[in-house]
Order: C-alpha cells, then sequence, then structure tokens
C-alpha cells in the first residue's frame, strides 16, 4: 500500500510540474477518494486547489470530506461562491457539519450561506448534540418507510430516493415519526411478494441508541449486532438519525488510540504524529511526566528514612532498580488487561471481587515463580559469577520475598483502581502504568526496608 | 445495555425455573442473536441444550455463531445428527471453518459430515490459508455478475440467488473468475435504464487484498476505503472471497487487544479476562516479568560499580528511583506513541530521521521544563521543607542535569526501537514501556554516576 503511495504520488507531482492535466484528470477519475485524500495531504499549499478542480465532480466532494481540517481550510479560502456551493451540496449531512464544526467563523458563514436551507437546519440540527455523543456524529439522512407501504411501493421510494442517502441498505420503519421497525434492502429484494406491506417483513424488535449515548458505546453496539448502521432516537422514540458502520469504526480506532495514549500518560491529542510538531508533543506529554516526577518525592523520602541502613549496607540499593521495576511490570499487565476489558464492556463494577481474587491467585503464582528465579539469579549470577561477597544468602531471602509481596500487592492495586475509577466517573486509563508504577514504587520500598529492618538489623 | 442483560437473563433462568418454554420461546423469538448468545455463556452447562432447541430456526445459526467455542462443544456433542446438520447447513461458509478450526478431532468429524460436499469443499479451502491471512477468514459466498448482464438481469438474480450470501451489497464483476469491477445494489437499483450492461455501472478501478494478506492489513484497507466487503483475490487475480465489515471490526478490535498486551509485556491471549483462569494470566504474564528481572542485573551491576560513591552520599539514592521513573515514562510516552502510529500505518521506516529529529526537539523541552521543576522541588520540597540539609545546590544540579539527559535519551530510544524493529519485522509493540524501561535504567543510571563522578568526587 504505502509504496503504491509514493510511486502514485511521485507521478502526480511531475504530471502537475509538466503541466499534463489531461492525464492528470484521467488518472484522477480511476483513483478512489481516500486516495486522492492521501495525496493532497502531502502537496504543498499553492497546488492544492490546482488538482482539486481536476477531480470528477463526484470524486471531489467524496475526497474532500476525507481531507484534513487545515488542507480543507487552504481550499475554501480559495474556492469562489459556486466551487464551496458545489462541494457543500455533495456533502453528506454529517461530514458537512464536521468540517462547521472544525473550521472558523468567517469560514463557517460561508459555508451556510452556500448551503441550501433544508441542509442548513440539518447541519444545525447535528451541531446542537454535545460532542461525542450519538446525536453529534450521527447523519440525517436515512430511507424511512411506512409500515403500510407495499414491497413494490418500497422499492420504488428506495430506487427514487435513495441517491442522496449515505446508506441505503437498512430502511427504517417510522409511525408518526416513531421507529417501529428496520427492513433490510435484502429482505426487500428476496421478498417474492411484492404486495406484501412492509410491516410483515420488517424486524419490529429495534435496537436504537439515545441522541445523547456516548459516540465509543455507540460503536461497540453496532460493532455487536453486526449493524449497517445505528439508529439514534430522541427521548420519546422519535428517528433523528442514523450513524453508519464507517463512522463507527473511526470512532473505534479514535477512542482507542486515545485510551492507549492516556494509558501511557500523553494527554489525548486529535492531531496525527505527522501533523504535531515538537510544541503539541511537549504540550500533551509533560504534564503527566512533572505530575509524577513530583509524587516520587515520596520515594525520596522513603530511601531517606532509611540511609543508616542503606549506608551500612550499600549492597540494599543494588536491588532497588530490580524490585521497582519487577513492581511497575506486574502492575501494570493488571491494570492494563483491566483497562481493556473495561473498555470493551467485558467487565463491570460488580465483579471487582471476582477479579481481585483471580489477581491474588496470579500474583501468588507469579510472585513464587519471579521470588525462585531470583534467588537462584543473585546467588548464582551476582554472587558467584560477578563475585559479589557482600550477598548473603539472608540478602537474598530479604530480596526475593520483597519480590513475591510486592508483586502481590502490585497486581491488587492494578486491577482494583481501573475498576473504582470507572464505578466513580473517571476514566480507568489514568490508571495504567505510569500511574500504578508510581504507587507501587513507594509501597514496594516500604516492603522491603520494612523486611530488611525485621530480618537485617534485628 | 448490561443492566439490561442482567434482567433479561434473570428472567430467561426463572421461566427455565418454572419451565415456561411457551412463554420463553416467544421471548426468544424477539431477541436479537448476540443478545442471545450473552445469555447462554451465563448458563448451566446442561441448560444450554433446552434453551438452544426453543430458538426459532435462523435465529439458532446466527446465535450459534457467536458462542465461544466451549459453549459450542457443549451444544455439538448433545445434538442429533439432523440438528447438527440443520445448524451447519445455516452457518455461513467462513463461520462454519471458525468452527472447525475450534473443534476436536472427533467432533471435526461430525461436522464435516453432516456438511453437505460442497459446503465441505469450501470450509477445507479456508482451512487451506495459514493462521491470520484473508483467505484464513474470508467466506466464499459473494454475488458475482458478469460485465454483459444487464441491470435488470443483475437484480433479478440478486433477488434468486441473494438469500445464502453474506452479503448483497456488494457484488463482484468477473470475466473468467478475474475480478474485473464491482457494483453496488445501490447504483444496480438507482439505475433508470434497466437495460444498461453492468459493464457500463461498474466501477472498475478495483480495489483487492491478495489471499495472504496479513488479516490486519485487510481490516485497515477497508476502513480505509469504507467498504461494506473486501474482495479477496488469489495471485491470477481470480476471485476467491470476501471479507465482510463486521468480520474486519472484529480483527481490528482481537489485533488492538493484542497489540494493547504485547505493549504491556503479556503474551497475547484468545481468551476474554473473565474466561482466563489464575493459571492462564500466569502463563501469559511470567515470560515477560522473569525475563526482565533477569535483565536488571545490568543495573544492580551499574550501582554496585559505583557502591563507594553512594556509601559517602547516600542522598544520591534517593534520587535513583526519581530519575528511573521519569526516564521509563519518558521512553514510553515516545514508543507508545510511535508503536500506535505504525499500527495505523500512519508511519513507516523512511520516516525514521524526521521521527528522531521531532523526538529530540520534544526531548529538549520536556526535559529543560522537566529539570527546572526538579531543581526547584529538591531545593524547596526535599531541603527545605523536610530539611534534608546533605541536598547541596550542587547534588540538585547533578540530578537534573542527569534528567535532562536521561529524558533525551529515553525518547531517542523510545522511538527509535519500536521503528527499527518494525523494519527487521519484529512486532514493534514488543518495544513498549517494560523493555524501554530496562534499558533506560541502566543508561540513567550510567549518566548519573557519571555526572556525579565527574561533578561531586573530583
Amino acid at each position: 500500500m504505502a509504496v503504491r503511495d509514493a510511486v502514485v504520488e511521485k507521478t502526480i507531482m511531475a504530471l502537475l510540474d509538466g503541466r499534463k492535466y489531461k492525464t492528470l484528470k484521467e488518472m484522477l477519475a480511476t483513483m478512489n477518494p481516500a486516495d486522492i485524500a492521501a495525496v493532497f495531504e502531502k502537496l504543498d499549499r499553492e497546488r492544492i486547489p490546482i488538482l482539486f478542480r481536476l477531480l470528477p465532480k463526484e470524486t471531489a466532494a467524496d475526497a474532500f470530506a476525507e481531507l484534513d481540517p487545515a488542507t480543507q481550510e487552504t481550499l475554501i479560502v480559495g474556492f469562489s461562491d459556486t466551487e464551496l456551493r458545489e462541494v457543500v451540496s455533495e456533502l453528506f449531512v454529517d461530514d458537512a457539519a464536521d468540517l462547521v464544526e472544525e473550521m472558523p467563523a468567517n469560514v463557517v458563514k460561508r459555508i451556510l450561506a452556500q448551503a441550501d436551507p433544508q441542509k442548513r437546519r440539518e447541519i444545525n440540527e447535528i451541531l446542537r448534540y454535545p460532542e461525542n455523543s450519538a446525536g453529534s456524529i450521527m447523519t440525517t439522512e436515512y430511507i424511512s418507510l411506512h409500515p403500510d407501504e407495499t414491497v413494490a411501493q418500497a422499492i420504488e421510494r428506495i430506487r427514487k430516493t435513495g441517491v442522496n442517502k449515505e446508506t441505503i441498505y437498512t430502511c427504517y420503519v417510522t409511525e408518526g415519526r416513531k421507529l417501529v421497525g428496520t427492513v433490510s434492502v435484502k429482505d426487500l429484494l428476496l421478498t417474492r411478494d411484492d404486495d406484501a406491506p412492509v410491516s410483515s417483513i420488517m424486524d419490529g424488535n429495534v435496537i436504537s441508541v439515545g441522541t445523547l449515548t456516548d459516540q465509543e458505546e455507540v460503536a461497540q453496539t453496532l460493532s455487536r449486532y453486526n449493524f449497517l448502521a445505528m439508529p439514534v432516537v430522541d427521548t420519546d422514540g422519535r428517528m433523528v438519525g442514523i450513524v453508519t458502520f464507517d463512522d463507527a469504526m473511526d470512532v473505534i480506532e479514535e477512542e482507542t488510540t486515545e485510551d492507549i495514549e492516556i494509558m501511557a500518560g500523553i494527554t489525548p491529542s486529535e492531531k496525527t504524529y505527522l501533523r504535531s510538531n515538537a510544541l503539541d508533543l511537549f504540550k500533551h506529554r509533560i504534564p503527566w511526566l512533572m505530575l509524577l516526577m513530583v509524587s516520587a518525592t515520596f520515594t525520596s523520602m522513603i530511601i531517606t528514612g532509611f540511609e543508616s541502613a542503606l549506608a551500612a549496607q550499600v549492597v540494599l540499593t543494588a536491588f532497588i532498580p530490580m524490585l521497582m521495576d519487577t513492581g511497575g511490570n506486574s502492575g501494570s499487565q493488571a491494570s492494563v488487561t483491566i483497562i481493556r476489558a473495561l473498555s470493551l464492556g467485558e467487565l463491570e463494577f460488580r465483579d471487582l471481587p471476582g477479579v481481585v481474587w483471580k489477581e491474588i491467585q496470579t500474583a501468588v503464582l507469579c510472585g513464587v515463580a519471579l521470588a525462585a528465579l531470583c534467588f537462584l539469579k543473585i546467588m548464582t549470577i551476582d554472587r558467584l559469577l560477578l563475585g559479589n561477597s557482600a550477598i548473603t544468602p539472608m540478602t537474598a531471602f530479604v530480596v526475593c520475598t520483597t519480590m513475591a509481596v510486592t508483586v502481590l500487592i502490585a497486581k491488587v492495586v492494578g486491577c482494583t483502581l481501573p475498576m473504582c475509577a470507572k464505578k466513580v466517573g473517571f476514566d480507568p486509563a489514568v490508571m495504567a502504568s505510569p500511574f500504578i508504577t508510581t504507587i507501587v514504587d513507594a509501597l514496594s520500598l516500604l516492603v522491603y526496608f520494612g523486611i530488611t529492618s525485621a530480618l537485617l538489623f534485628r
């Protein structure tokens, strides 16, 4: 894919340089809107309008919808009113609403001025809903049928009105705007009785989401039921729009990236990596780094408290990184697993006792195995091979016991915190590695020095 | 959703207890296969066959396909040959192939014996392809049209043959089995000229994947082009099957979970968290914990090498956790961002120089900001507030310089390793937090002691 992209890109640049517009036009006519958009993203600003004017009309709107906001703005600024009207009229309502949301006020004014009154009303409708809600990502273009229509009438209606609808394959049966059933084009086509009423073949057991449902839940529900589109209804059960599967796939990708970023201690960003500059990256990364650095004050306080013990037996210091890292890794294994299960809807708060019990069992298995291996490692590699005679079996025992206890604490903290965060309405992803590591560090040091004091310095 | 599930579950249990089979049957007839499957997963083994026999025939096969392998096996073992034949004949070929892959040999034998010869051949066809390839997840049921057919003939053909095809909405135009174009049912329906040949309305600019293409790439390509289904062709360009959007969504979910698990140092598992017992979790978590623990030998060696310096100034030890954690966090921010961008196809190896340069700039910004804050924190909190008089401005300076250098190293290592891993064919996700942390720990200690020796112990 990528290699082909690079070749296409080079060819287009060369054709642009040589002003071979006819060839370019023919070439662009064979290309898919997503591929065309990818080429646009790599063009110099001044060449974008030239290339755009060479696109076939239908492709132009589809490619436009796939562009990133900066490129869209460049284009709109260069558009004549006629050009703008053409693009806006070809855009699906949800894409038009996205556009209006991203553009600066003066550009928005021009866009709305060029939209026909019907479209303008629909765009404003979508913009009324809070960000990330079903209402804000839905499109108001869908096919609605009446339960008393016959199959033949329904097919005829689709053939007449379908051209502007984002998906025609699932039709929504409404009665007084209330959603009472769905019927697929497949069922319509495969029904041999043209005179049967739509109500006789529709699926009356409707699954829908509310306008305020979170977009992530919308996408997951659609994926669960393998729907082509998810109907969105208002609080009175009246049909207001649909969210199509391709938008749901984008939502899933976006939300997953956000989860992964938060888990790594990064404030989520809407820009892709290549489009972010160093300052953007800095702004999204520094808050957690600062917070975590300052919270490391606890670990230094603990170490300072045991200064004399450490001064007497410096060998104890050598194992601090290993203990802290093993604790951190154990904890993040648990927290990341739980966070993913929560975001896939596999776990709920009521599962907490079972989860904790399972993590305790796992921790005991891991702790014992690690402690045994660690003892072996310390006595052979560290003591014999590296000849560190300060290491006694007692030291090794203290380190290994600490390790087992740390793993236990880490796993329990790692599974409990994300579930509690979810319960009180925080994003569980915040409770991932960096956060867990900081807590587990402090706890593992306390355990270490506690056991050391009890066994080595009696 | 979850609350409703719990209510439905309780109602069904109560109806089963009361042997109200008629009511149950009516209730099940209104439910969606995915919801029915969710109820099955929570039933006792002996009740599963009872409930299954109450399902309407069409729903039964759909719900069966959604069950997890263990439940499927319980059901098949209890099926009569006739029941098994009915379910197998209703399953889509790709679901049947998945089933055959998951079941033990004796069950597979029974399944294949009950499949009709055509289906058996198609199942075996799919099973020939390597795991996670397009061939292994595709279905061989799609609608193919001939370029010379008229629109009316094509619609008639779909109406006759469509019932067994997994998706009818995109039809594939083939000539001597070679894929020459695609045409959507939407275009067929909206064309007003019934006598136009299919070739005149088809999109001849076909995008397809090969049978051996990795399933993740298949899903991403489908998502990029917003396709309902992705055609799969063999090396000679002959059409062999399609991958539908719902299967692509499942692949994306699965691959993302796998990425996230690997990033947290967990060997990926196919079982969900709730279905894994402690031993499963242990087996998937212990390898990385052991590997990372043993590799911590380097950090202890480094610390042991500087034993005398640490014994002289124990205050230096107190900052080790903070330096290590900040390094680890900085590194994992970079590596996780890069890994995600790689898996979304946003970055390629040729972007490496640009990425490294951007990370260096970001690291300088983060490093300077952190060092400044750290100096402030050490001099106020640690020295004044906590009264640790062993801390001199020189100590603070050494710690802060180490921090800035560590952040720089961490970011560069964090962005470089995943890209190089990808280049040589490893999974970049392996180069995430745990791995980066171990490397950065050792490097940050070397920097710390290097700077300490140069500045404090001249």
